[in-house]
């Protein structure tokens, strides 16, 4: 088995989606993470649904868990209105890590062990670059335990 | 709105939990993550779903994507039989990290930021150090997205 007969269709963002569309995006599809593509449908950024949390919430409080409860309730509830009209672009990450992208032809141990080194419950597969599909955790994990 | 609002039951696993019946367990209820108790009901680890791959990945091939490429493809489909009678006991990581566990007390913003520091899709809440329930990345957005 290899990644092409496990990869499937998924949502991708730009560097232009709003950001709190692609907030949306993750809950109402229940997505482990989002797939960010540049114009040439090239993978540039997969963002792990932890890390699409990373859009809203300040980075003080993400460091200090002391900062966070400082903010009372009320302005805590709200906090994801902080994305206000920001996009993805401006909520990337500064350094650039290893990305969990994988070739067509990649086993399914090559592939759990990009999900374990990446911390990503999600892999963007491609071919020649551009994004064919992608590959969960839980796709990969029905697929080995049903062997 | 606070973590006791919004945790829900959750399945728990020991430190003599088998190994194989932990990923089961994982992909059969579509977990984000597992939550690992002691005698006492306490959560001692909680392991993101990427992390239980790691109970099944050989550590080289974790580290080294060049020597997870060299495993053939039939035996790469079934690396999780590497986890054959072992529990989780044997697997966990050994330097322990921030736990993403939280009281019942915490805001959702609080949560968030927990979330995005361990890279945890899933939050431990305890009351008086004993496990009472747990909140997903899903469960969150859902919440606050409703605001």
């Amino acid at each position: 088995m290899r990644a092409r007969d496990l990869a499937v269709e998924f949502p991708t963002v730009t560097l232009d989606t709003p950001a709190l569309e692609a907030a949306k995006l993750l809950a109402e599809q229940d997505l482990p993470g989002l797939i960010l593509v540049d114009q040439n449908g090239c993978p540039c950024s997969i963002l792990p649904g932890t890390q699409v949390l990373r859009l809203a919430v300040p980075a003080y409080c993400q460091d200090d868990p002391a900062l966070a409860r400082v903010v009372d309730e009320a302005h805590a509830d709200l906090f994801l209105r902080r994305l206000g009209g920001r996009t993805v672009r401006e909520c990337l990450p500064e350094q650039p890590r290893e990305l969990p992208v994988a070739d067509m032809k990649a086993t399914v141990l090559e592939l759990a062990a990009l999900m374990a080194r990446t911390r990503s419950p999600l892999v963007a597969v491609v071919d020649g670059g551009r994004l064919v599909g992608a590959v969960t955790l839980q796709s990969l994990l029905d697929h080995v335990l049903e062997l």
